[in-house]
């Protein structure tokens, strides 16, 4: 049964096809589709049915999943304090205009506020730009911070696959005026030690630079103003094939079919040191003195990721573009590969998983002088790592645990709710994690069980014997060993038993 | 001069202005003011000025800030965990149906998103509207849930008073059919915890009931219909005097001047058990069975919390009403006290900053089947309680520390980048959180002085010297003292010296 939130949608999809110029097959079918669920929404349009659910491409989290969340947050903060990083926060929104002009073609994608009095707002988008927005109106010239945001992104959702219009950046930047490549090299030493660390599987991290980019294209022939759209393209080739980047770029955009092909000839190649070597060689590139920048800086910067001893994960790809506009030197992009054991099994969520580069003029963009503020940044990706791991735990055995109750406080027999809330209360203030049913008269199996389902590892548990010789019967859940404690000594005693080894 | 943005918010006053019926000479003030901002703005139109700022009513937050908030966020959700509560999260936008009718005479606050094609969503007010949905989305009966994220809310922000349009609220509830006043008893101890341990100064709990005020508002002779409305002036009694209230709910609501006198005499009320037992044998309020319910529920309360020995600092008040419309039960507010001494000094952020109650009839809302599942829950501002904290430590000589960076390596020769490297890259990988200046060259007296600026308290200097002999030199920037160590034992060393006693 269609409701108007899917009819919306479904316009949307139309306009979105209409607008692409997609096949008209296509259109047809989508316009046919929306036809027939307004029809069905028909006459009860008044009579709106209340839908229970998430936003499209938003999801809650369980608390299960926040376990699974908080140790991948955990593993990161960790990394980002180890090289030595502050921690900032900025607002979910900003002035419509601080994010115009920033994201290329990915710029329809950003969420709106509707207009109420005041300013014109939309959600952020990434990270990047509110922190150069930061820097340029707190005046800071050098900094490295990290910060951990939702961002949005009205995107085609793909859920399982980990694509969400509300999904977790965890951003880790260095700004400030430096000796090249030192801090590029920081950031995918970073990268490397997070990924190692998650136990994701194998990986790889792609990089190349926006001067190498643009070098090639002038030497192949892309006119000067079509360097940006046909960047876009590029970017396209961890989706689509060569030959359809290649006819978006000729057949939509405009370029002569040669230089398309010169271009094919460069975005297939990849390596190490002796890629650059060569590429320094080339006849073509290297007249070009962007290109020469480029695979100076990239040499520099694989000397220091050698330094580091990471170069094995670390693959020079020409045909690595990265969709955002501010990009200005190095990029880079870490990817999971495919298990080979799994090539049978239902696809994990391979794909990008960081990705990141340099933006030497975004602050520039905000300071009322122009001033610059080399930056460079990495942002990891939370949300396929989640899938990964979530999927990982739901097939092994391993129960998480939720909570970190160390003790429940129950009672054999009946009116004793008092003292069961007393004897908590005193726990409570002792630092001790404990519960209580919320139940006048719980019977004893019923505690015991709570226990069991939640993994409490003790109970305490009070009776009117045990009140007149001043203790507690102290209960081991796991072996149902039970031990009479003075009560003087029973917060002691918790935390003796429940403390990590 | 003046911006577009700031004519826009002119305008928007203007308007409010018009539609709560102002005075007319405040009005034309107003727009007087709104047409001169317009003709600054003027010809140059198109010659957009840019603005850089952070939407009205939000902030970013420093490092330092950050560092004070993660203290206040520990030890709440340190207190959260000591009750037992899971975690989740909720996306940031519901939508908007989601929130409609929940909220009252609040509703015009929320924020909506532009219409730009697809579902119409919301960002979300609170939290407790989320956690709803969720129960009754997830079929959930019984949990215990604590939940901390930012809401919004398009009011009038002040901002010295840790008033904002986006804000942290950190939510613990209890949903599930359980005995009466049990879990309401540990909410108010949650708060009466989390107070005492972030030592904000004297505070005061006051606590009423939904069934005691609309006893209150029958017996008084107040028409059905106007329960909610009126409720919302009492609410206002914490800002507004009981002469203004009175004519509110006289000249603009319409009740009859005799059951608000009648109001105001309860509402002057406020005590402990023994108003409750006073109430109770009040002729009128005891013949309605709504606030006889409430009035022994309120009792047993007492009597829980006098177990966990927090009376003293709770107060029943007849006065506090609470303005969202969802609450069915026991209602509470937390407040700070002004302290003595502080009365003549500039006011910190005196008012509530906690909050909460039962309500019971929430999760219905959103069950296809109507389904109820009790609930009670405590919201914790964290804003006004940072402001209170940050002007505190602004006071103090205390310097807080903003990375946790155990070690700078550093060099005292030239051309010695790829030691600081190789040297920095083993301390990561062996877990030491340490840095390195990115430059090729750094002088040791500008290495030095960064330790000291950012409160490194180590040094390992790499020389020549020190590099013949397989050592590393160690130094304590407080005491000046080096010594040289042994290339095997640095991270032992390191680990040792930086330990937390």
């Amino acid at each position: 049964m269609a409701d108007e939130a899917a009819v919306r949608e479904q316009a949307e999809t139309v306009r979105r096809l209409k607008q692409q110029k997609a096949d008209p097959d296509e259109i047809a079918k989508e316009v046919a589709k929306l036809l027939e669920m307004k029809a069905q929404l028909g006459g009860d349009e008044g009579k709106h049915k209340f839908v229970l659910k998430t936003p499209k491409g938003t999801r809650d989290y369980s608390p299960k999943q926040m376990a699974i969340r908080e140790r991948v947050f955990s593993a990161i903060i960790s990394c980002f304090k180890r090289h030595g990083a502050e921690v900032i926060d900025t607002p979910v929104f900003e002035l419509k205009e601080t994010l115009t002009g920033k994201y290329g073609e990915d710029s329809k994608l950003i969420y709106d506020l509707k207009d109420q009095g005041g300013e014109l707002l939309s959600l952020r988008y990434d990270l990047t730009v509110p922190f150069a927005r930061y820097l340029a109106m707190n005046k800071i010239c050098s900094i490295k911070r990290y910060h951990i945001a939702k961002v949005y992104r009205r995107d085609n959702p793909a859920m399982t696959r980990g694509r969400y219009r509300e999904f977790y950046q965890c951003d880790f930047d260095i700004a400030g005026q430096f000796d090249p490549m030192i801090p590029d090299a920081e950031c995918l030493k970073i990268v490397h030690e997070i990924l190692s660390d998650l136990q994701l599987g194998d990986f790889i991290i792609k990089v190349n630079d926006r001067r190498i980019l643009d070098g090639m294209f002038a030497v192949c022939g892309v006119p000067d103003p079509k360097f940006r759209t046909i960047c876009s393209s590029v970017d396209k080739l961890d989706k689509m094939s060569w030959e359809e980047v290649r006819s978006e770029m000729v057949a939509e955009k405009g370029l002569c079919p040669e230089a398309a092909e010169r271009i094919g000839e460069y975005v297939r190649l990849q390596g190490g040191l002796e890629l650059i070597e060569q590429l320094l060689q080339d006849p073509k590139l290297s007249q070009n003195k962007l290109a020469r920048e480029g695979l100076g800086d990239m040499k520099l910067l694989f000397e220091y990721l050698t330094l580091f001893g990471i170069t094995g994960k670390i693959r020079f790809d020409l045909s690595l573009a990265r969709g955002l506009d501010y990009y200005t030197g190095v990029i880079y992009e870490a990817v999971l590969l495919q298990q080979e054991g799994q090539a049978g099994e239902e696809p994990l969520g391979v794909g990008s998983v960081a990705g990141g580069g340099r933006y030497d003029g975004l602050v520039g963009m905000f300071d009322p002088k122009g001033r610059r503020v080399p930056c460079v940044g990495v942002s990891i990706g939370i949300e396929r790592i989640f899938s990964i791991l979530e999927q990982r735990l739901e097939a092994s055995e391993e129960k998480i645990r939720t909570t970190e109750t160390q003790v429940l406080v129950a009672s054999a027999q009946k009116k004793l709710l008092e003292e069961r809330l007393k004897l908590v209360s005193e726990l409570w203030d002792a630092g001790i994690k404990a519960e209580v049913l919320y139940k006048k008269n719980p019977k004893l199996l019923n505690q015991l069980q709570y226990c069991e389902e939640s993994g409490i590892p003790l109970v305490a548990i009070v009776g009117e014997q045990e009140l007149k010789d001043g203790v507690v019967k102290l209960r081991v859940v796991a072996t149902r060993e039970e031990v009479n404690v003075g009560r003087e000594s029973l917060v002691e005693e918790i935390r003796m038993r429940t403390s990590q080894p």
